[in-house]
């Protein structure tokens, strides 16, 4: 079948590895027509997984890589040193082409640090920053940057927020995404340094909608899109979001449990208080991306299921059949051509 | 009587003034023998909303304030411009030791600025910050720095991780509190170029409990009980608690509203429910100190009710009596000796 896009997937990746990976590859094929998988990591193993699924066999392939990257590892030795790593193996074959993107539940560090030093940064873009997306009362929202490189420059954010508007717009399906700035007041002179910089270039550009600062208080009822920070702000807002989450659950559980009357009351609202918080889970939407990049990596959570998998892997068909790459490498050179001018 | 602490409390501050701001003060003085609260601004008002209260009479007083300062008026034009407003007058009074304490929950920038204009900070304090408690699954931790003043040195946090564990020990009754640093990982070498400054400046520190490193989802499950980071991402992480708080509550009860089964369980379970989450409420401890001046001020919501205007007062007799500012300005002059030495 002719424009077949191929998902390179690490199937020794996250904390159920290679069962949920292997499961996630199986249910994105039978859904998706125009995709092939390439499970990456211990062939035996995954032809194991593999024997007990149905599924067309010719859109899941397996590419053998000897060795794992643990979460432990520090990101650049393990990336250097394991050659025959799933992570290196895969993200080589998007270095070359023979994949379009790689999806991976392992080690952040190895995946950030790999993303740039194997697949390498598109044309113009300065620094590819992880987004993932959070759920919010309205839907989702991106939130860029929560990778590793902290201590970002104004430049780095304007470019985060042209990326992420691409992204939501044409992989998301946000009709020009409202994007605004973390900050901890909503006039123009508040925040810090590098908010006071950044601000000021956002709302000259043209390409995208800048609703100007948002605070963190706002995020949650859905006031941005595109939600640009830098990523210590970021990896903090999404960590915060993940911890207190957990806690406020766990709470209401606790109030549940607490008295017989509530016990019974508990039984009657399982299944509606089960739907209305699913809605607020954002692994129906897959990992989070890393932009910018030449191809697409995308991050799962370690503890990710099938489901993040598979929608994980149907998030790098959209991507792909957007041409999200090719239009960040045109806005981008767009962009630098103006600075050159002015 | 002697030992009698003063409290000047803003009546013209927050959204329910100057009705809850009275109640809150004759609540104190009805509670706790020791005190005295003098009631700042348009006399006539104030004393309306007395009238209808029984309380000791000897122990409130009214001070007039003709001029209000309003939220959003810029923070330093109003200090300066406004001399009679309820927040220089009641400021004033604990500058030239007329008070002990000021309580106000109206501007916040005003707050912050006549904090350190008017009130002036304890020498050898560098920088004073705002550190509210937050509720977490164990009990509460403060969060420092909260405050306006952004990109803050490594100096800094040093002096805020000390002053919040004389705070968490001797007013809330911690011991040996434990002290963390907000990073996005826990190994040292992890973080921004404040935190990798800051880290092996607090691991020398001999008189606090300093645990390291933590990431922001470990904050909820009350991992540490002062938290110590710059304003801005304190800010953040201030301001996404109380967003996200909000939406996952109203996304619970949007769930229970759901269908007639729900209903009837949601009627079972309020009780229970309605328990649990008061325990998640920080009002009951009182507004967020502003720590490191001579003399204590105290920052309620703007949202503030009786409770916590009550509660704010309370917090001010203990940190009069525990000998607060006489402890953070014996152990920083102690700290800055060692520095000159070393």
């Amino acid at each position: 079948m002719e424009n077949l896009i191929r998902v390179a997937v690490d199937a020794m990746g996250g904390d159920y590895a290679p069962a949920e990976a292997v499961k996630g590859a199986v249910a994105a094929v039978k859904e998706k027509e125009n995709v092939e998988v390439l499970l990456v990591g211990k062939q035996e193993v995954i032809e194991k997984e593999l024997s007990v699924c149905s599924y067309p066999k010719e859109r899941i392939r397996v590419v053998n890589a000897s060795q794992v990257i643990e979460t432990g590892e520090p990101p650049v030795a393990a990336i250097r040193g394991k050659k025959d790593s799933s992570i290196v193996v895969g993200m080589k074959m998007v270095k070359q082409q023979e994949a379009d993107a790689f999806v991976s539940a392992g080690s952040s560090g190895a995946i950030l640090v790999g993303g740039t030093t194997i697949v390498g940064r598109i044309r113009g873009v300065e620094r590819a920053p992880l987004a993932p997306l959070i759920p919010t009362k309205k839907g989702v929202s991106l939130l860029i940057d929560c990778g590793a490189n902290v201590d970002a420059r104004a430049s780095h954010l304007v470019q985060f927020a042209k990326m992420g508007s691409i992204y939501m717009e044409h992989v998301v399906g946000v009709k020009k995404p409202r994007v605004g700035i973390v900050n901890i007041g909503v006039e123009e002179e508040k925040g810090n340094a590098l908010v006071k910089e950044t601000y000021p270039l956002l709302r000259e550009c043209k390409d995208i909608n800048f609703i100007g600062s948002i605070e963190a208080r706002e995020i949650p009822a859905g006031a941005a899109d595109v939600i640009v920070t830098e990523a210590f702000v970021g990896n903090v807002i999404l960590k915060l979001y993940e911890g207190l989450g957990a806690t406020l659950l766990s709470k209401v559980k606790e109030g549940l449990m607490s008295s017989l009357r509530s016990k019974i009351g508990a039984l009657l609202i399982k299944p509606a208080l089960k739907a209305t918080l699913k809605s607020f889970d954002a692994s129906q939407y897959g990992g989070a991306p890393l932009l910018g990049l030449r191809g697409l990596v995308v991050k799962c959570h370690g503890n990710s299921r099938e489901t993040e998998f598979k929608n994980s892997i149907i998030q790098c068909i959209s991507f792909k059949e957007q041409g999200i790459n090719e239009k960040i490498g045109e806005n981008l050179k767009v962009s630098n051509e103006e600075k050159k001018e002015g």
